[in-house]
């Protein structure tokens, strides 16, 4: 790491961070140029709290040197992670969608959502029976009931479940049917949870914080890398700006960038993204041009009485036609669509 | 709520919704302007979900009218809410200044902050048990020590101990040595947290999210007022924007506006909200010029040595001043700083 | 518009407002609601000031109705706007790629790059000559210089120049070299150079702001359009968020809305958009497959000695192979790479 | 500055970083970590672009030591500079009231309300005669008879006057009138704007940009020190975030860092910086608490006509409770406001 201390700073603060530095265990180097100087130092990081280096007398600030994740980097991992679902592997070559309503409303919704989707050449369905919802009094889900659902919709489709845990006590319960286990953008820093989940081994999708950088979205992962369970796949699904047009903002280039810092695969969901309908088909396109090694999006069979997300959702015939573009666009990229297999 | 129909919407769209708002109870007004169809509609809100309204075709967007949030709002409740903390009322003509470190670090650490602040004037003791921290390698709090510490400072002092519940599975026991349970902002939408914590009953200090909104942040407080406890003591504790000199831009047009459009007692953060000790003492003036009800402080007796947020934590003799400074502001607007009694 | 007055507002300042409407001409409906009267007005908004609506005493907010640009809206002017560029059509089928280096250098670096990008496949050259600059200490182009050397580049190579006006006093002598006009991002609300600009006749690239909202960004438009100038390229070159890893964050979803919203040609620059080389190639695939009409592309023979923009900037190698990958990707939606006749 | 290389950075990589620094007279020194090699060098920055150094292969990235502004920062000139306006004196302990209408919209408007705040306290006079605005279509200001109506309100009592300048064709004659020259927001980074008032070498007040950080506020006012003109006054008029409650959000913050950053006085823009009348009092109070020189005010005698800003103007009487205020504020900090002699 590097200290930059104040320009006025007096003799005995550079003595004292030295004094601290080496007491550490870190080799030290001091460069004294005409308006500040600075102080190298090389060791192991994790023996001292660089924010407290950062209170001491005379410095001005402290710029680390190396990325403060380990497991999530490319440097610790430089080949791909393919994250195992079943028998699908997400990650590699292959583009998944993964495809449904943003909430189980009835067994009728979601069974020809799921036939539908399934038929359109999805892998994976979407869906959630615990709904985090900004108010209070807006429809909350369906709960253990839209489990049961999901896990039929599995038995008649084949498409692996992705679903929400909103909440530590249900993990477990959650986990039971779900093929992958959903971490909501307001729960990327509920770390207990990460933890929890973490813990029971299954594949895990990881949304990317509303206002989290790059950095602070793979320091999230690394609380699950860290419980020994590689199986995560990253979420981008907009961040927040100043733009009101669209719900959110989608950072595409997140989408590449951490594709070159992690060995993780990162999937895109321009429903959340944009918010709006008539934006999904192009930004889908774009995510897949960026690299994403996956789609998440909401189909609903009649947006108009969907219980929530209805504007951003898609029809399952938009659906299809969206199928066959991004399945053009992945073989451009040399890449192609998963499938299941019949 | 106001339906816009978009230029070219057909008959057959504007009829269709004016049939579903006309099905779901509101009485509706049809108005035809050059460009634009507007359906104005009374009724009740809840009986239908906006976001579906506007996945109808010819829909360009749903204007709503009234405030999402109600048990928050003026309207319903228009007189201040004065929490009790013990013997103490937060949100009445007294300032409270609540001061501590960011992290409970040890006996020692503690004691001795929780005396000092004790003789300058806080009425209330901060310190985390249990800490969030953005990477799974930072301190993380000493758990249910650090609780046990926080008990026998308050013995010691009378202070009343403000500490931070980051999981559910740890509420109750928190809950057990806490007079104000803290929900930290990376929690402010983990809304199992706030509807358990909410049964409890005990007064909470709600901190906002770091991109929430202010109608989000009284929504989330809305949820613990919809478990009838009505104890929530709101904090502004800095948002995220592009500026990267400041940790957090501390919003206090926010703890203005809160207090015409709620009437929960508010507080402010500079130390979070700023993340730099010599911004501390001009933005906790500011805070309480701004109409802050009190101020959350960090205090460390040795901040180079903290094991977190050392840059922004001052002295206990920095404190002191502080005091001074924040209590002569109170009394010309008419305030005073709130006392323990002796 | 929509007039919504507070839950307590007096029947007396109703009224005023109703008379203020009448009195401007508009057609007024009264809807009271059980909490809010709303009033809705239809008329000729430019009669009247919405700011000063909402500056009466009762009134919560104006809802406006009509979106506040015309010339620049879909609704005014259905069809694609093309923008002639000599013989070269932009907002058609035909997708174009400007390129070439962030500031005029030299002759040399110029003219090697000029037929570089020409060889690959560009059909416009960027490049600029006056160069606005974050600090003053900074490189800052080689004004009129450069202006030669961009001729003497289109004379060899055939391309057609797009370059910068930064100064009204300018803007004649750049507009006799220049095919296209360029509006920086941070003159984008520099009305005085886009009335000064927008009277030349010339074809102009508007760069979107960094922190101008879609709105915003097409009323910039608008000031050049009612100069009775609709040769209008409008440029996604990123927003300021609270992301520090990349230079700006690429809104790949306002270039989709745009091309809803307007029918004005959109390109997209991912090198400013990403400030990283590495990000480049896949944020041009994926602006191409978001809708863009255009990129516009850093190309140096030596980004690692450039004066500016050099960590954004690829080699005339790379811009070869980004070629082959965009034109693979414009086959795919049907669309294809314009070429500058032999 | 530091120039961190990629953990795979290959010899010959270092040593062309190494033979480049050295080539341009700079000292340095090589730090081997186990995973990263850091080359610290010092020497005269100005000779070599830091961007061109990051294009270099196998460089992650180039930390800079220094602060990219000279004659701004305290390093330079540790005391506060006072501007001398006419006889007033900003920047010293006496506090500025500015006030007056957004635009200057007639003669009466103008006069009555220069009346009233000479009466109640102010020091100086605000009013756009030129009005840079969003939409074309909105009132755009009176132009040169702003400016007459303006020197004849001066006259009559003896306030200076502050107004906009937009265009460096106008700006030698808005300077005949005006005592301080206004840069707004929009054209913070208008630098061809900038550098024609600084060589005017009358006082500036120069607003912060909408989206721009410290250091690039601080960097456009080195454009005018760079003229010799330090006659700068800085003003904080609220950033844009996502919270839309409020029109920006005013970062006091800002205020608080800068008067430690830079001997530039600072003054804050409540109406602006909220949007909303309610809000313009208590962020008054906040700003001068948080150590502002002064503050720009919208005052308005009959806000509900006004043609720009209503809803955040208040009237002379508000403005004459609000100075009472702010005086008491200022005594408690051991200042005092700003008086015209009589």
């Amino acid at each position: 790491m590097i200290v930059v201390m104040h320009g006025g700073a007096r003799e005995e603060e550079i003595e004292a961070v030295i004094k601290r530095l080496e007491g550490a265990g870190f080799k030290v180097h001091l460069s004294r140029g005409v308006v500040r100087t600075v102080i190298g130092a090389i060791g192991d990081k994790s023996r001292l709290e660089l924010q407290s280096l950062e209170a001491m007398p005379g410095v001005e600030k402290v710029v680390p040197i190396l990325k403060p994740y380990k497991l999530a980097g490319r440097e610790f991992k430089p080949e791909d992670t393919v994250v195992q679902v079943g028998k699908l592997r997400l990650g590699g070559p292959e583009i998944h969608l993964i495809a449904g309503p943003c909430a189980v409303e009835s067994r009728e919704q979601l069974l020809e959502t799921a036939h539908a989707v399934r038929e359109a050449g999805a892998t994976m369905l979407r869906g959630g029976a615990f709904k985090p919802r900004t108010s209070p009094y807006s429809f909350q889900g369906l709960g253990r009931r839209g489990l049961e659902i999901l896990a039929e919709a599995r038995e008649q489709t084949g498409l692996a479940v992705v679903t929400e845990v909103t909440d530590q006590a249900m993990a477990r319960e959650v986990a039971e049917v779900a093929d992958v286990l959903q971490i909501g953008s307001r729960n990327m820093q509920n770390f207990a949870l990460l933890q929890a989940v973490g813990k029971l081994g299954k594949p895990i999708l990881l949304k990317r914080g509303l206002s989290a950088t790059i950095e602070e979205w793979l320091l999230a992962a690394e609380y699950i890398l860290a419980e020994d369970n590689f199986n995560v796949i990253l979420c981008e699904r907009g961040i927040r700006t100043f733009e009101t047009y669209t719900r959110n903002t989608l950072d595409l280039s997140a989408v590449a960038a951490v594709k070159q810092l992690s060995h993780l695969p990162v999937v895109a969901d321009p429903s959340h993204g944009t918010g709006k309908r008539a934006l999904v088909l192009p930004l889908a396109r774009a995510a897949v041009a960026a690299g994403a090694d996956g789609l998440l999006l909401e189909v609903h069979p009649n947006p108009e009485n969907a219980l929530s997300d209805g504007p951003q959702s898609i029809k399952p015939e938009q659906f299809s036609a969206l199928v066959g573009e991004v399945a053009a666009m992945a073989r451009v990229l040399g890449r192609s669509l998963a499938r299941l297999q019949a």
